[in-house]
């Protein structure tokens, strides 16, 4: 790990400015991690991920462990190399990927038993795995194994899950052998405030880089992830990141900013594109609509990216109503710009002191107004709706 | 149609170098044209066809009147504007799609009804709205409506089509009413030579243009083929620009060029290669098969394609594994690229009289080592290999 990984520049009531330091470049935040579960943002090559506008991706080390491997990987000099990106990169442990896709999931002590959701071979995950895994991958920041928990679960179920996360992460700092990857530690303990306060003081107190809140945006309403999200928060260290896992779409990265989050990841912008349903500076459409067949305007006439600079919305409909692949491409580079821009947005908001007056604006103008798209952006029970797919 | 159309540079045997001078920029000959049926080359940009190395392209007037509608396109500008394209672009006319893909087509002197494959709805199709459809989309150059016959059709049959086809050709010119868009006639005929014959005869004493050969690699043995094109391309004017339609292959492209063509289109390269079938300079792999998965290396040394500039042949084999739509991607541009140095190595070869020594050395070198993947590339009943698909 750098010397020092991570610098808070300015705060802006609870939201903060600052930087992470890596080995591979330094990353402005509040910054949004566009998602590569398979070593590849969908569509996108490294080099479309930098035009658009990011320096750092989320791979998965429960889908690279199962394909293509990570001997391979490792074998081919690391997954920055073997996926040709040269920026920073964070890998997820696997944790929850194994309760959220892989069947027969058998959680123990010692680890956790699981088959894969690919060819039902049976593997088992421990911490000391999670951590030599993403060591042989070489991402910049590491994730602890933790157990995941779903909304719904009782307070002694979430109770012994947040307890299991505790050992764990402890094995996964014991297990850490490379010293220039950054590990977090992820605070569980569902909707259940003592939970999350005694995993907050309990991991903060093991001295970790950053601090990550998992277990939310699972299906319980958004006003109690917002509540958690606060008290979470504001329990963690001032000086070490804080990120907010699986979060999320424009409005919600705008609330969690709000409540001192620095880090997000989620595969929504992505994942919604390739259904047609895009960010404008409107709110969310859906591209398949009939009303923009004959529109001879780009989607958004605000937004500067490759997409809108050179098609209209037009031929993006006839695209998406084509099935055409370069639609899914087009769109993908659409969300994740105005991702992009938002997250500039919100920075500048907040070293200049006005990050108030932005989210104010922001949300009140910014309308999602496709109902029925909208239903994806709740969250449901992990199963439906798996964070980094 | 500009003063001149085709310039004759150079010939070696029966091949020739020349230019297709068009409204929208030079194109070298011998020349392939990706497909963009759909008005997109499938899963590329306007900018990355022009970076694979080509300037002209083929669209589809069938699918475009279907989807999204000739008076859209007409609205949005033409053809070039709504898909962004300013290099040279053909369109095919619309007949071979109708016998191919349309559900319950009859034909009829005036011309073609047949169903939607979309929707089922019924159109009908005649060489005046043939010319008029593609006037609106403003290509470069435009087809003549023509009947399609089958491998297997009677001489009889096939008569009766080669003389409708002749009398469409004659409509669909006096159908033409702007004069900068170049209308190539089809040469039909089957597998009957004598047909042929009679067919460019008739055609070319009409002075269209460009003369197309149209209805073969619908079946027939590869070496019945070859002889067509030769008796066929050796019956047209030498001063006007030949093209082969729906071929091909690499060692096709090579074959043909041999016989004295110019230009061609198939949608094979893009389409085995969102198979996995991928040109090297040693032939035609699967990247698919389990021996790539460790490659640590390009695909292909010799490429110099951004797919093997940029990753091994290990990552591309994951991406296929994983049904990762970027694997579709980085497999077009490379195909595509192949074939753009093909193209230039061809022309190269013939303007300084070493075409004979190339066509030997690519042939003999050129292996398509598999053969699951190699039954694409022969031509079957049209319905299953439909042209520009």
């Amino acid at each position: 790990m750098p010397e020092e990984h991570f610098h808070l520049i300015k705060t802006s009531n609870a939201a903060r400015a600052g930087e992470l330091y890596t080995p591979h470049g330094t990353v402005p935040t509040p910054v949004f991690l566009p998602v590569g579960s398979q070593a590849t943002v969908k569509t996108l090559t490294p080099q479309d991920v930098k035009d658009v506008g990011f320096n750092m991706v989320l791979a998965n080390t429960y889908h690279l462990y199962l394909r293509p491997g990570i001997d391979i990987i490792e074998k081919m000099g690391g997954l920055h190399r073997f996926m040709a990106w040269d920026g920073a990169m964070l890998t997820d442990s696997g944790g929850y990927q194994v309760f959220s896709l892989a069947p027969l999931c058998r959680i123990k002590d010692d680890g956790v038993a699981f088959r894969s959701h690919i060819d039902g071979s049976e593997h088992f995950l421990t911490p000391e795995l999670a951590v030599k895994y993403q060591e042989s991958l070489g991402a910049d920041v590491m994730m602890v194994l933790d157990e995941c928990t779903a909304y719904g679960d009782s307070h002694e179920k979430v109770r012994k899950a947040v307890e299991r996360t505790h050992r764990w992460a402890e094995r996964c700092l014991k297990a850490q052998k490379r010293k220039d990857q950054a590990l977090y530690a992820i605070v569980q303990g569902g909707i259940f405030p003592e939970l999350r306060r005694q995993s907050a003081e309990y991991l903060t107190a093991l001295d970790f880089p950053g601090y990550a809140i998992g277990g939310l945006s699972v299906g319980e309403p958004k006003e109690m992830t917002f509540a958690m999200v606060e008290e979470t928060s504001a329990l963690l260290p001032v000086k070490k990141p804080r990120y907010l896992m699986g979060v999320g779409s424009p409005e919600d990265i705008v609330e969690a900013v709000a409540r001192g989050i620095d880090i997000f990841d989620s595969a929504l912008p992505t994942r919604v594109a390739r259904n047609g349903a895009l960010f404008t500076s409107k709110g969310r459409i859906n591209i398949r609509k009939a009303a923009y067949r004959k529109v001879d305007a780009p989607l958004d006439p605000d937004c500067d990216c490759y997409t809108c600079r050179t098609f209209s919305a037009a031929y993006l409909s006839h695209l998406f109503r084509s099935d055409e692949l370069l639609g899914l491409r087009l769109a993908t580079v659409h969300n994740l710009r105005f991702i992009a821009n938002l997250m500039g947005k919100i920075r500048n908001s907040i070293l200049d002191g006005t990050f108030s007056a932005f989210r104010e604006d922001f949300l009140s103008s910014y309308k999602t107004t496709d109902e029925k798209t909208r239903v994806e952006q709740k969250g449901r029970w992990l199963r439906s709706t798996p964070r980094g797919l």
